[in-house]
Parts: structure tokens; C-alpha cells; sequence
């Protein structure tokens, strides 16, 4: 089979898989970027993540980076709260750690040219640790990813070590990355769109206007951003290639 | 030019540049790597960091990630004492941010092949945000990053926000990153001599003994690793081809 077809191939596959993140469900944040994407006839997403503070539990005296032993006492994909923190902070009883971590989306290509063209925008936009990676079968994944970050230990063996003033420049600081991760993500929008309206490989005309998805979703992650997560980290994937938004009108107003 | 020769060049005019970071040299725990990597006739690096923690102080009231506006008062590319970052805490003015930033190495390869392989050795060595760019004559760069860090406030508007049993565990949690990036720089030299040994790319036989280089080297560390850096981001560039030292026994040793 040649590249091409099996690059539709791919894509065939990934949009017929069920979203197995945690959350089930694409950020609302990046739903137009997301959508953007798959929409082109040289690209589709296999995960992603608008960005989130976070705060989780580790076991104390553990040196190696530890995704795998802790819990989530917080989430947020949107600006947080002195008093969620507070209140997470309250419930750890281990090594807490406060982290803000950037938008990150991973994007399947169908040739090198793509991929550049993808990195280009991505690196323009801020993203300047973005970078592709090929594998054996020739699969060429572009990752946007970022520097910007916040990773700050809060407690010791369920000791809280800092006071509620420190917390609140914390918080604070995290969400001035949050409002510059957004301005990135509306940059990175914006330049897609040009790049891929100028290539023709974009089919802007099929994105409906799906405001009452937004809203009904923004009201569900009221609920669920409070709610402790278990140990597995998210990777959201795009499951429904037929929800499309109306563009970054809504969400970045 | 045929795009092998055209390498050859890159990589000549590489070694013939001046070395501008404001270090001026490669960092002692990566030299092995470093000149494994640039033996062989696939690769050459374009800059390097063995991994650092820094104390910056950055103007207060700027939400953006800001890399001009700060002053270092203390960097250190290997594990930092208490007293070190009380001492460069108390000359804070503005916002102090205390960091740990993991190896970083670009390294350019001569086809996608090579590439492929290079990034195949970091990611399996835990350098796991590392990804390739291609540029617009061709020039592929591999970039072998990790998401291994830390970014803590310390300081706002020079009021220090932490006391030092915080700054205690902070110091004791950054050792700890800084022992595990040493880890991982070992699993990668490891990784890349097998795979350029077998690649039959790499002349280790002119590899020689310069064990009297790192030690005087390390002396002038640590009466460098105290000095106030100013705002410039040293970028290692690999200056003097000829310097090759004993491999890995003495530096990991």
C-alpha cells in the first residue's frame, strides 16, 4: 500500500477508536484547534491536552520521577482557586506538588513537508520544544509542546510546608502561565489557519455550530475539575469526527 | 553539493566556530557523550547543558515567560547546598524563581536515518520530550530533551515567601532530579555507544586520556558555579575537536 493510503488509513482507524482518557472527551479549550486539524486532509490528532494545574499526592522518598504512585487531590484546565488548592492540599499525605503544564497535542502527519509546516507554526506560536518524531512503519508525529511550567513541591510526608500566603502567589503565578497559555493556543489557531487555508488542504465549510456542546461541556467540567482523579494521566484523543465547533470566535473571545 | 558532502561542511564549519556560550566550553558530565557523538561521522552537537539548577531573579509585574528581564544569583550543574540559595536569596530584588533544567543536547544528523536511531537511544533512556526539526536546506536537528524539572517562586518584589526548612527540602528535591538526570545521561551514553558501535559509525581508537583536563576543569567550576551570571542563557557549543577524553569510568564512576 502506498504512503498516502496508508496514511488515510490511519486516520480511518484513530477516528473509530473510543476516547480511552480519563476524560473522555477533547478540552473544550482546544475543541477548534482539534477541530482545525482533523479537518485537513494532511493531519489528525492522536492526543491532547489544552493545559492544566494540577495538584497530586506522591510517596515521599521516592527520587524517580513518579507518574505511575500517585494521586490526583486537583485539576483544573481553566484558571484555579486559593481556596481548591487549599482545600487539596488539606487532604495530602504524602509528597503534594503543585504543577501548571502547558497545551500539548500530538498530531499525526501525512509527509515530512507537513510535519515542517506544523513545527513551523508550533514553534512561531511559543511552542518552541516542539519537535517530530518517525517511526519504523514511516508514522511522522509532530509534538507541540512547551517550556512553560510550574513545578513546585508543597508538602513532605503530608507535612504542609508553605503558608497560605505563599499559596496565593502560587496561584497566582499559575494563572498568568494559564491566560499566556491561551494567547499561545489562539496564536497557534490563527497561524494554522492561515498556513492551511493558503495549502488548500483544509475544508473549513464542514464546521457546524456546536455553542450548546461548549456550554453543556463547560458545565460538566464545573463538576468534574473538583472531583479527585485517579493515577492515570489523561491523553486525550478525538473521538467523533463529525462534532465540529463554530471557530475560535466563541472560546477566545 | 550531494547532501553528504554538504554534512561534512556543516560539521567542519561547526568545529571551526568560536565557542560564545558564556561558559566558553562543554560541561565536564556530558564531555563523554559529547565526544562520542561528535567521533562519529553521522552526528555532530550544536549545543549542550549537562543540567543545572539556577536561582533567577526576574522583574516583578511581568506575566510573561521572561528570559531577557532576570539576573542569575546562583547556578550550579551539579548538586546545590542550603546556604548557596539563601545567599543568592537574599540578594534577590524582584521575583526569584529557583529551577532545575535537565540535559539538554542538539545534535545534527546527517540523514533521518541517524536521526531516527539518536532519538530512538534518548527516548529509551527516559529523555522522553525529545523530537527532530528538519529546516529549509535539509539540516535535520535532534533534540534530546526530558520533562523532568522544577520551577518554584521564591521571592515577589524581593520579599522572601518561604522559610529555609522549605528551602531545606526544595534543595534536598532538586539533588534528587539532579541524581536521576545523571542517571539518565549515563543510560544514554550507554545506549548510543552500542548502537554506534554496532552502527560502525563511531572511531572510538582516537578517543585519549585527558583525566588532568576535567580535574583542573572542575576546579575552575567551582569558583565559577558561585559567580552572578548575567542574563545571557549559556548555549555550549563543542569549540576544539581535538580535545577527546577517557570515556565514561571516570565520570561516572
Amino acid at each position: 500500500m502506498d504512503h498516502e493510503n496508508a496514511f488515510k488509513q490511519w486516520k480511518r482507524q484513530c477516528f473509530s477508536k473510543v476516547d480511552f482518557s480519563k476524560k473522555g472527551n477533547i478540552d473544550d479549550e482546544i475543541y477548534p484547534v482539534v477541530c482545525l486539524i482533523n479537518d485537513s486532509s494532511n493531519y489528525f490528532t492522536t492526543s491532547s491536552c489544552s493545559g492544566r494545574i494540577i495538584l497530586i499526592d506522591g510517596l515521599s522518598e521516592c527520587s524517580r520521577v513518579q507518574k505511575q504512585n500517585c494521586s490526583w487531590l486537583f485539576v483544573t484546565h481553566q484558571k484555579c482557586k486559593v481556596a481548591d488548592v487549599v482545600l487539596g492540599l488539606q487532604k495530602a499525605s504524602g509528597n503534594a506538588v503543585f504543577k501548571f503544564e502547558p497545551f500539548v497535542l500530538h498530531v499525526q502527519c501525512k509527509d515530512i513537508e507537513s510535519a515542517k509546516l506544523l513545527h513551523s507554526v508550533a514553534v512561531n506560536s511559543g511552542f518552541r520544544n516542539s519537535g517530530m518524531s518517525i517511526g519504523k512503519r514511516g508514522k511522522i508525529i509532530m509534538a507541540v509542546r512547551s517550556t512553560h511550567c510550574l513545578e513546585v513541591p508543597l508538602s513532605h510526608k503530608g507535612e504542609i510546608l508553605v503558608n497560605e500566603n505563599y499559596i496565593h502567589f502560587l496561584v497566582q503565578t499559575a494563572n498568568q502561565k494559564m491566560a499566556e497559555n491561551v494567547t499561545r493556543i489562539k496564536r497557534f489557531y490563527d497561524g494554522l489557519q492561515a498556513v492551511l487555508q493558503a495549502d488548500g488542504s483544509s475544508s473549513m465549510a464542514t464546521c457546524k455550530d456546536k455553542t450548546t456542546k461548549i456550554v453543556q461541556n463547560q458545565h460538566q467540567r464545573k463538576t468534574q475539575d473538583s472531583v479527585i482523579e485517579d493515577s492515570q494521566i489523561p491523553a486525550n484523543k478525538f473521538s467523533d469526527s463529525e462534532d465540529y465547533l463554530e471557530t475560535s470566535l466563541i472560546l477566545f473571545s
